[in-house]
């Protein structure tokens, strides 16, 4: 029908790149984002950082940055705008003095796109936001997991015994049985810790932690490869936090790590995972107010188009 | 009729401030402008400078910040969105690299608006912006202006011969029978020229030029009351350069003259206009690339809060 | 007796003022804070914001710039550490992800303080603060308070029912007894609201509000006149919001809103207040990572110095 | 004779590297630049960009970040200086609002330093510079070109029919018959692109297209071995954009592409063009305000540097 | 002699303000300085400051931002390149590890320019610097000085022993007998200071100090009468520390002092100095690592060019 | 003892990693460092820089950024504070405007550590640092050195005579007998020279100078192998410049050199000394105000953290 939104980003000749309302991508926006195959959702939520604060602004910058990405991938030729209904889907609400509420509503924010067979592919916030995507995506069956980090965020209660925060998600993700530790990996872990068994739950639970010393010397095929063995042919999901990357590429994020990858190893990796069974993704930890260049934001946005590529294949190939 | 949107601001205990997609004032996308009572647009153009660019990422930045402005003006008590429909725009069509080219589309965009009786409230972008605007709202009849600016921006033709520039267009403007000078009044005009001739133009035409020197011995109150003699009942439009306030309250602007006003004596000479027969007006300059803190960005969202509240009242009252 | 430590700044000309561990205004450390006279507090939360957090970094970028102050007042003459022994007694806990142990925890820190009458001199850190640090000093009698912001934080609950925000803390400090309405009085409150009956609370309870037009139309002599007929002679609180100035002076805050005072007037109104029954002060909402050029941080330090030479005459003169 | 100007950099023994009246590399003004060998020119020009402005700053900032640059290079041993008199032309005249008009200055200013056999090496602004500077040289034969970029530059027209902007010099300039499309090599290429057929008169027209991917698995050595291959013994020029670089290294730019090569291959690859037939070159697309740390004109200015070296050695060997 | 080299800014026109080699106020460099009649020299050392260093920075980012002053004063009409040859003369030898071989080999920079009758308009640097060129200048006979500062440089040796850094140049010159403190007026001091007798060499010498309070007390034009009352008619020196304006005018200064006058009634000081028989001037403690905005750089330029109409005058009336 | 003061890092689940006073690693300030087994020492001079001042704020910044530094190393497993008494001593005094004052005071501070067998860990502060440390620790017998750097600072006497500047600290050790030139390697090393024989003391010497491009020939591998056979077993220092990395990951310097090894590759390099003969080790030239992400300051708190696990082991094992 004529009148069905053309869901596509503007076009650059008549409105520059920098110009412009910024949506995720220059797409529209959606306000009902269950008519679309993949929503690209904000959660602009950082209360449960233990450290910087920021990541709040993440969305926002990110939607900045976008404008710079155009349509159809140099290296695949995959144009993701061709395969599927894409929007903006804006961004969750949230209350910035109230976690557990906060939790709430961004699972419930969800919920809805699950039941519509819509993918998720999130911008945040600090990396708690994958537990409440978790809980509505993912009640029926546990998810594979590719993460990409520096830090397993595995670890346990802490601050006095708060279960939550931006250090624990996946271990409440395991605990909640919506995160199958047999098939999730863990990409780039590096960085002194607070004690010696920190992440002893990603190893006793089954994950296949990959610190960045084995990173470097099994090379980015070896460890798609290795990273494909973990994930099968099980639905799977992508959780990108940009402190994987070395802080030279990404300085705007709460817990910086130096000693990590570069962007182009992390865009090789994503490649690499072409042809899996992906069902959602996020790319959590961009934050604005130590980015002063852009750059963080710009590989934030460049990550959530390669992974997009992927999931659009993914959408449409089912 | 129910499905009518309403142009309110989105709701900050839903979706906080620094959250969600921004557009002006969080208000509601209008990709139909002529439904709406006043209209926010942007002019994402800074072709015309002479010297720093950046004003093409005025508009976006502008709205970024606008996202801090509330509701109820706190002095005058004015809610703008109880009397008016006012949406965002979005931007104007530009072409990057063809000054002449984007004075139409800029021009074409504004013709509908004016015929369909809406208010332009405009964001900048570049001073020339101006005359596009006036070539589509006083074809008719020349409007009277209040110019709060350092500069006069009534220049003539420079490098070569180029007759439209940012230093040119109220110069433009009255060649052209659109801006009538008897009815023009420019606050706070200082710094030094290239020759002492350049603000001829403005004296022979018969503006009001009220230098910085002048502004301070006169005071607030009388410069407002000057300025509603110069303007009378006629129609009357705001221009508002913020380069004539200060650098140390708006450093990102093109081409910073020290020595200006301060926001609050701008916020009291605006309010002082309230009553005034306005039919447009526009903030313009504020250049992202050289506003570290963001506060020109503020105060450029501010300033257009201040105006509306003005326009709202003066189009309600009709 | 000889070994009773000096509580004096380090001495310039043997380590540089921008060398050795910044403590506040370069003093010791006081691991056991009640053995002072005076006690400089850092409260590092920010959870209870609206808006852009940051102010969690406030107490030690305070710390780093008040480096740069020296000891002996240059208009009053007064050496506060001459009159009583001053100190830093460090940061109070905090558990950043909760905001209602936070309280405790930060209400916790000022008992024992205010158990061994050492008056409290606190850096922030959001607004929110204050209402714990009410709850440790003022639960026997309500204190009086002139309280330097744009806001006057007595909104309500919000964001779907939360109390608790840096929006709240004067109506809830009033609700539980700890603050006197009645000798309050609130300086250089403005910008819109979210709706017209923000600000009712105020007006309602019985405090005085000098919005900043008034502030402008007494003058600074007039204002304080009015404050101190306001607080009378009863115990009285300074809680100084860095966001009362104009932002052109002190852009790295949260909410900034424009058109505020200046810091001269800033000192000229603090330094009207000696002589005035003074038992504890705050300097909050300085956010670092919105700061590039450092000024809002040297601000803050240098309002706690103004007011660190109030109080130091205060509980000297006792 | 005795008052033959030195054409050296200002000994930095007596005039410290960051004083100084900023010139390129701290060499002599040379007002009458048909003296020298080698003219280091500026060209203050960004009107023709797509998206983000500010390479008009870049031959400012880049002669003030070459003030680091000593004389001899550390790995070849080359000193320019004691081969060829190599001066700092200034800057081209442009007009900044009339991109057409400024083409034809750029050109008039390289004609007379081509008619006088002097090796231009020029900064820039955005990369449509190349072309008005191919016209003066290239006019009798097309030349070869190695290009360092992220984007093929070799777009066709857009934004309703300009067919002059930063992405399409090297389209226009084998149409004009100024560059050997045959004899052309095109390093770094990566990104998204708008439509498909984006580079495809790259492609169609002959030259060699060398994608991030294909650099990453051939290696510096065999990419320097294939660009020999390509330009062969005729005349070649180098055109190095900052954007082939990975914006780590060079965030400072209007359209950076993620995933770039490091500085380290770059230098590599460009030592590795020694004794190539090099008759100019240029450096481009240094966006000073968007660096805040500098290292965009720092990593211009050796790149400058680096190709000032095989320039000199290819001057003194005919 | 139609090869004299015209002592007159670039145009403007022809080459654009943001381009070009960055000379003051984009003059011609003058190698043999004694050619002028006013002389714009850089003092490019910061060895003797106690705090932030940076100013070495100083002349070369002032240079940049008088690109965009332009000729003509607006207030006075005053064209000073109408009246004199004033022309850049580039930055003083120093030597960075040495502080005092830097201040003979600064003041051997001056003696010429003195024996020429050159009239010196210098930019720092750090205030020390002003001792130098004292002994330059005024070895005959001691100079009157209006001083505009937050500091009033009189302090006494310190740091183990130390006589000479940035707070103590002027005691020094009334030791020498450089400079009559009769003669002397301070404007703007303020800031704690570490003992109670830091200024007492002002007052005991005879200088006229005005503290920022009686600077506010007074108003400008009865500071300016003080001020022309103490230098009456004998040969005087401006001083101006960028510092004695506020930080949020100058931030990038390495003591700033918050309270200070604002840049509009510093111009309005200076502008009342005319007529007065000035000798030389400075402009000092501009320190570009501490801003960010550039505004400092800014100012610094606009006082040199309001300075430089007085001198211009004063020169051409002799 | 019960009292003995317990020298680990504050709790971050107490005081969050943002907050308290900023000591090296959060650990105890220890005002008689002879009390240690390791002390971290900041020198807060940048006197003997010859091109951009700053790193007289490295040891503050340095602190402020330890604070993200965890405890246990994730790749070697070992706890530096479980082996040794660690404890941040504070800075050396140092006089700003008297470099060779300054060199007594630094060697003064270090005596008496060397004499209680302290291993020292210092942070910069300028290179020209490391000579009176040498003074203090190698009087009695040369050390060995692991120089990582771009430059080979054995340059010559400079400046019209300066023997002492950054840029000699490793001549004049040599020639003091204090560095044993035949156990010295140098790795990284790059940029162009003022003159051919820069660096020939270094290997007329019989230093080991191992060239950023021998590096990459090498590998990290190899490049330790040799360092390991260079210093032998006896006593040697890790002297770690932040210029040897590159400026993208290490921006803020005083003199960046483009074309450096990465964080991970200097991880690398540091953990291959482990097992060595270590008796002291720097860290030097972060200079904050060039660091705008701070990325500088946390490279550096790392390398420290590296460094002391090294240290630890080998101070544990003697």
């Amino acid at each position: 029908m004529s009148d069905t939104p053309r869901f596509e980003p503007l076009d650059n000749t008549v409105v520059p790149r920098y110009a412009g309302i910024p949506t995720f991508m220059r797409l529209p926006y959606a306000p009902d984002p269950t008519v679309l195959d993949i929503a690209l959702v904000g959660v602009p939520f950082d209360g449960a950082v233990t450290n910087r604060a920021g990541t709040r602004h993440g969305p926002r910058e990110v939607r900045n940055m976008s404008s710079l990405i155009r349509r159809v991938h140099h290296a695949t030729g995959v144009d993701p705008y061709a395969h599927c209904k894409v929007g903006d889907a804006g961004d969750t609400p949230v209350v910035p003095m109230n976690m557990m509420k906060s939790l709430e509503l961004i699972e419930a924010f969800y919920k809805p796109l699950a039941a519509a067979g819509v993918i998720p592919l999130s911008c945040g916030g600090d990396h708690l936001m994958t537990l409440p995507i978790f809980r509505a995506i993912a009640r029926d069956k546990p998810v594979g997991m590719v993460q990409f980090d520096a830090h397993t965020d595995t670890g346990d209660a802490g601050y006095g015994g708060e279960k939550f925060h931006h250090g624990t998600p996946f271990r409440r993700a395991v605990e909640e049985g919506l995160l199958d530790p047999k098939r999730t990996v863990q990409i780039g872990i590096r960085g002194a810790r607070s004690s010696s068994d920190y992440s002893d739950f990603s190893h006793d639970s089954g994950m296949r932690v990959i610190y960045i010393e084995e990173f470097y010397d099994l090379g980015v095929d070896k460890v798609v490869e290795e990273a494909r063995r973990v994930i099968g042919d099980g639905p799977t999901y992508i959780s990108f936090d940009v402190d994987g990357i070395d802080p030279a590429y990404t300085p705007g994020t709460g817990t910086p790590e130096i000693g990590g990858y570069t962007t182009h190893e992390a865009q090789r990796m994503l490649r690499g995972l072409r042809g899996a069974n992906l069902i959602g993704a996020d790319v959590v930890e961009v934050s604005p107010p130590f980015d002063p260049s852009g750059n963080t934001a710009l590989v934030g946005a460049t990550m959530m188009y390669e992974i997009l590529c992927l999931l659009a294949e993914a959408r449409a190939g089912k």
